[in-house]
């Protein structure tokens, strides 16, 4: 199998795993980069992930051009990964999510903290961007162009993932793999976290264990093991690739 | 396929989506407004959503008579529907929800705020009727007349939705799939903030934010999207139209 | 069909919804007094709810003793009913269950009161039983002789349920489908209670409305909406005798 | 069907329920200790615990290392069942989960206690295993070698189950049955816990009711009740012994 034949296998696997998982609904969508063309992405047309096949994705530009003279409506937030490729080299993989326990700190004053080590990717504070900061009051709180993407992406810098205030968040990840287990884990975190301030004082991950869970090896047995798992209660396990 | 045929096709899909969705369960019940004759709607005999068919739609007048000879039983709450259709021409589909997360909204003094954009049309707070207020303490909480259906209809006024103390909330779209989609993310709203709350102060949506999220265009790819999404899910596919 | 076939019939039909709507798990048990013997009841052999079939089920005086020469484990807590049938002469169908939303309540000081219409039955105040009032410190919290029985009975006296601190509730109907529509409610109305009181004050059913709502149909055609929906979700729906 | 054969069976349905019951995801294990060969205990290679066959069972001896030349990748964190094995003649089966419910407690000063008498077993309150108490600030969390597994056993001590911050619990039982067990209700009694302080004082189990709750017997009719019905609900009744 090529690459490319690979990656939009794991671009489906992707979209099947956040919908089963209920990271995404009708809405939310995970794009990848292309895996020949680092100028291209990789996002399916306006559909929800649950019913997204190979057909179903399209090619775009960094600013969110559709490629070539494909008519079928696009996601109108694709500007959202653009605009985190463009700005971030080292990433493949980017989720827009609305989860619902990411939700209330987006909109609280109390910054979403790692607190469990599968989270620890998170980092130890998650920003979140508020689109009326620079956008106004008067937007209707989606991502539309490339200017709004880009300005999500400054809010992410060199960390993983931003809460969008009233919305949702955005993760970008240095493969798919990566950023859709960051994805369904973020939501734990949240509620754990809720749980606990709910009972007094808590221990957040400590500096030192959050550098020490280092960087995410996608070929790992423990990281293949969860992309199977996930994968196989999607029901999309005969996507799967060779086992590393 | 007539319009009418159409018509029974999404209400159909309607009730299979609230059940689904768990926004009602054997109780609860959603109608939409004739669409050749506007003074009638539709809605189910008493049955379960989920369970609910095109042969068990029944047609009403606007005051809740039963149109025709039909003598299968009536939802006794048909009063709900017929008094809001009766005082909003521009309302087309009505639900009526036990919905869980909105209950404890309705019988607290804290007020359910739109906190999040897929929820913006709840608008920035959504009334409670309490049914007590005019037809005092000894009723049995429900909506057994056009009167009591014409004062809740009061409560929601120009909006879209009210909260029923004790007993869910009614709601109102321009068409069917506006205000299944209403019903869907309303509880999903009422969940966040209160998750918001718990940890301190929230920021709620912006009143140009509120506007800008404008009118509810079920022909948009984005709408489809759900309604499509939502109804697959509920195993119900084979009765939906044209891709628009 | 006999009245006795079709009790066993609603006996398993019981079983099966109580286990599906995750009022019981593994524990928990429902019976039905005999429809032609008033000095019976009807109860599975010692089976998880959801795996109960007709025959499971075995026959009991009102003191717990087995009818006959049947060898097979009974339910060790089966005086929950026995006592229950004893004292109360209108009661027809017992619910015992270990419902996690109930528990809280049971080893709180804050008494669980009726907030929502479908659950006005449980009364302004659901009663709290403790075990070690009368029984002391070195019980199992188990009701595992016909005294423990009578005395959780009385805390009941002429309401419909008792929570059982550390372990659970103990519930009454008119009839089989009247306790289960109480067991499936009484957890609802318990997290609805929850969340309004994190918020801050709420009001809850006023006694009117408790009185208004009387006694339970179960011929009604909202009643057996009900009873339908949950036995066609729980894969009972071959077993449901005809439709009143 | 041999000693060995039943072991192995038992194996699958302890990982299938776990995986079910939502106590473990891709992530957790469990384990037996040899039956034959106490210096032994049998754990699966490195898979999800839903995903586990007979044919992925591994032997270890009780410091971790892999018996005979099989060239599979275990579980990194294989010295958490190590580590108490060799601490605990007593205990049989191991069970290492992340189940979201307990977290809060682990990262929080409030202790976890048992208060429903389904988890009397976890005992009056759960320890707390910090691995950065002697480990210090910069590990990954995770338990990779003997002399870290040794310390969790220490915490654990006499009894039943520590809470690791930030990272999930390790229970010990007698039986497999019986570590399943409690790590199915060690969740449930945490959300009870939870909820109840939110509403103000609760009462924990008392002393006396702890110890009368005695020791677990995974032969007597209620316990098979319990490990029948998990196991069929998880797909795997077929791999069930004789009933007892």
């Amino acid at each position: 199998m090529s690459e490319l034949e690979q990656a939009f296998h794991d671009l489906v696997i992707a979209n099947r795993i956040l919908a089963h998982q209920s990271v995404v609904d009708a809405y939310g969508h995970v794009s990848m980069r292309h895996p020949t063309n680092p100028e291209r992405f990789l996002l399916s047309r306006s559909r929800s992930p649950e019913l997204v096949e190979e057909r179903d994705i399209m090619e775009f530009t960094l600013d969110g051009k559709v490629v070539g003279d494909d008519r079928r409506p696009p996601y109108l937030e694709r500007f959202i990964h653009g605009g985190i490729y463009e700005a971030r080299p080292d990433v493949n993989g980017v989720v827009h999510s609305h989860a619902e326990e990411t939700l209330p700190f987006g909109i609280s004053e109390t910054p979403l903290k790692a607190v469990i080590h599968v989270a620890s990717s998170i980092g130890a504070t998650v920003p979140v961007w508020d689109i009326s900061e620079k956008f106004g009051d008067n937007t209707n709180l989606l991502v539309v162009n490339q200017e709004q993407g880009r300005d999500l992406a400054k809010r992410i810098a060199q960390g993983r993932v931003a809460l969008m205030r009233g919305h949702g968040f955005a993760a970008a990840g240095a493969t798919i793999q990566d950023v859709v287990r960051l994805s369904v884990y973020l939501p734990v975190n949240a509620r754990v976290m809720s749980a606990a301030m709910s009972m007094g004082k808590f221990k957040p991950l400590a500096s030192g264990e959050l550098e020490s869970r280092g960087h995410f090896n996608p070929k790992a047995p423990e990281s293949f093991r969860a992309w199977e798992y996930w994968a196989r209660r999607a029901g999309v396990g005969h996507l799967l690739g060779a086992m590393p």
